[in-house]
């Protein structure tokens, strides 16, 4: 049939050609990233598909080129590089427009990136990937508010904490238990990769690489557990009383210990802590972590997204000093992930679900709080972007009888004042919906912001429901 | 501040960086192009960012090359090149699987492009761009069905026909004008480009290079302007009665400007004429082009879009031979335009509109007709996707009191069978929500295609309203 001199050119190795039920599952993820972005107060950015090959070497070294799909325009002496990842793009975006952005600053980004590795299965050349970052904040509250909508996003796509878990650990104190355990510090970093190895090697390979860099590992897995121990069962209110003798817990080490734990309880508030593992030896391998880091492991093994505090590189990009934190994720081994375990939809329900009504771009709900009502601020938040599903629901995800409460999105003021008038002058340059004034440890009043209205006060657990009837 | 050694490296020149506001900016465009590809019954696709390039070189020539960024990966021996459109995509896609396809087969893509030029006001080097095709189907149709989501697209987003208009020709037609013209066939391709180039030569210029290629010109204007009204004039009835006298105009041409006749009344049975210019001159420059060609025009200068009948490409890729006819638009100039004439929301406004229910990806209705309803089909889908304003609406498009009744997702079976039977089965397996059984000139029957339920016999302009209310 086909003419002399035509032929077939096939799309290059590693991409993807999606036809339409293809693009139909992408959007899937896709749409369910940006829901639950939006609903915790992300706003959305997006940046070049390539850049500056400087950018790249400046962060990773010259080392990263052959790991990058890099070129020059004919004709032209700028060498360019198809991004690998976001993180160099967000800190020039951050740093250029500093001094005018929010604090904290919550963002996320999902588009193409490309690595000119050997594909393989859940590894691709070109794949979309999911950012969220960060940048400045209350470091505890920042790094939660990250992997929350990591574990928020599993829960949305039907994931149970069976299925998937959160490994959580701080680098600080990882250094801090190697030097503990006898490694000097011109070694840490290779003890790092080691320990990041150590369920590929076996045993006897471990020992005697551990061995070469004078890492005691009895006394590192004891010192480990009894950190991890300690951290799952420290309460708010314990480790409170406990932190000026956390601190003195030997050198640093317990400053590092106390940071984790407070993360925990963060994640506690939230009730996110059954999907959460403390595991004080992961280190997510990339040098420039510099406090919190976590994984997401599917099925004890599958690494689904990673990410964690790095609090140097806005500088390095030639922003101010910030502190920051944030998580890629991308949608190949997700999306395996997800038809290996049943929860992709198929036919008119795939069709159904990526036409769902989109998160509000506009808050929905804006909570702030006089002094008493400060400690169920967060608890609300969550309560609120995750909604309630339907007593005895035992359908799929993407089911439309899910929730008895929609989930929504909900904002809060990071504001230090406790003027109630300031806040909420807060909540409508946000352009919220409505305003949940929290005034005591039961009721909140709710406000409609567009007119004016005061709809009464409710318990704490009905104002979702409030809210959901009239939203 | 910042530490010694770091400093900012810019986004490559012609890209952006867009902050939280400008991504809303850009997806109310995406989402809208998404919204309006659904509703007329395009699936969505995609593919890779990069190709090879040779991919490219097989369609222009090695010309192409300078206007690309080409590249190869370190270590590898594959030349690669950043996708400059997505015909040559979307030839592969469809010759690859083309016989499991259906007839027609109608896609739609959105993402991003790329082209090494210098970059100026509306032109960048990554850019976003909207393409629709159709694959086979019967032409006049399949021509009208694709300009027709760019005129609801227009409308969609509030440009009236004073705004923006469609230019309307067919290149066989403009051949045959320029061969009745004078200009012999060797100099055909001269002939065009310089006809295309019309508007940005002095009088002077353009007629000294007429002449050279013997192109009469006043013989042409003459005969264009006369079968420029004549096809304006000319409806179905009368057309389908004079076509014998039609194609005895003269060679060939009489066909061409039947064919032409044909369309524009297509259009009319969609009520979108009052968007179209026919004009006799226009060729859209590319050489693929084979049939009916087109552009959106702003404010008469502005191109927004273009298109065309490429009936050879698929067959240049290794596919089967396979008529087909696209467009593609960029999100720059509309983006400008939009802004120009006060079309793009702010603000909460913004918010809001980007917040919107997409388009619903299970088609809503699926319009059927025995004989006498037959000629109601494409009248009936062009209201029931365009949705009905609210009687004296005068706001913005972005207001939520604009429609009386939502547009929807409205498509037909393209079967040549007049059972019913058979029909209401191509609706099932398209997972239609509800059937429009059009019976005769009159009234439509509707029936819910999930329950099975009978609704009852309509006026067809009762349909989209009923429909509303139950979707």
């Amino acid at each position: 049939m086909a003419k002399p001199g035509s032929s077939k050119i096939p799309p290059p190795k590693g991409t993807r050609d999606l036809y339409p039920e293809d693009v139909l599952r992408q959007r899937y993820i896709t749409e369910a990233w940006r829901r639950v972005s939006i609903r915790h107060g992300f706003d959305e950015i997006a940046g070049p598909t390539f850049e500056m090959l400087e950018l790249y070497k400046k962060k990773s070294g010259e080392g990263i080129v052959s790991e990058l799909f890099s070129f020059r325009r004919a004709g032209g002496d700028d060498d360019y590089a198809l991004r690998p990842e976001f993180t160099p793009t967000l800190a020039r975006m951050y740093a250029e427009k500093a001094n005018s952005l929010p604090n904290p600053c919550k963002w996320f980004t999902a588009g193409p990136y490309f690595r000119a590795e050997k594909p393989q299965r859940g590894r691709l050349r070109e794949f979309m990937q999911w950012n969220c970052d960060v940048m400045g904040g209350e470091a505890v509250q920042s790094d939660t508010d990250a992997f929350s909508v990591l574990l928020e996003l599993s829960n949305e796509l039907g994931l149970s904490s069976g299925d998937i878990r959160l490994r959580l650990n701080n680098k600080q104190l990882l250094i801090s238990l190697l030097d503990y355990s006898g490694v000097i510090s011109s070694k840490i970093d290779d003890a790092i990769a080691l320990i990041d190895r150590r369920s590929k090697l076996s045993t006897a390979e471990f020992r005697e690489q551990a061995s070469s860099l004078k890492l005691d590992i009895t006394r590192f897995d004891e010192r480990a557990n009894f950190v991890e121990s300690y951290v799952r069962g420290t309460t708010a209110d314990l480790l409170n009383a406990q932190e000026p003798n956390a601190k003195s817990h030997g050198t640093l080490q317990g400053v590092h210990v106390a940071n984790l734990a407070y993360v925990h309880n963060e994640a506690a508030k939230r009730q996110l802590t059954n999907y959460v593992d403390i595991d004080a030896s992961i280190a997510r391998g990339l040098a420039y972590y510099t406090g919190t880091v976590f994984e997401l492991i599917a099925d004890g093994e599958r690494a689904v997204a990673g990410g964690g505090r790095y609090d140097n590189l806005i500088e390095l990009f030639g922003g101010p000093p910030t502190p920051a934190v944030g998580f890629g994720m991308g949608d190949v081994v997700l999306g395996l992930l997800l038809e290996d375990k049943g929860l992709m939809p198929e036919g008119p329900e795939l069709a159904d679900a990526v036409s769902q009504k989109p998160a509000s771009v506009r808050p929905e709900a804006f909570v702030i709080a006089n002094e008493a009502g400060e400690p169920h601020i967060e608890p609300l938040l969550a309560e609120l972007r995750r909604g309630k599903e339907r007593e005895g629901f035992d359908g799929k995800p993407w089911d439309s009888a899910r929730y008895e409460v929609e989930p929504m999105h909900a904002r809060r003021s990071y504001k230090s004042t406790k003027n109630i008038g300031k806040l909420l002058g807060d909540a409508r340059r946000q352009h919220a919906k409505f305003a949940v004034i929290i005034e005591s440890d039961e009721a909140a009043k709710v406000e409609n912001l567009d007119t004016r209205e005061e709809l009464g006060v409710f318990a704490l657990d009905k104002v979702g429901a409030v809210l959901a009837e009239r939203l």
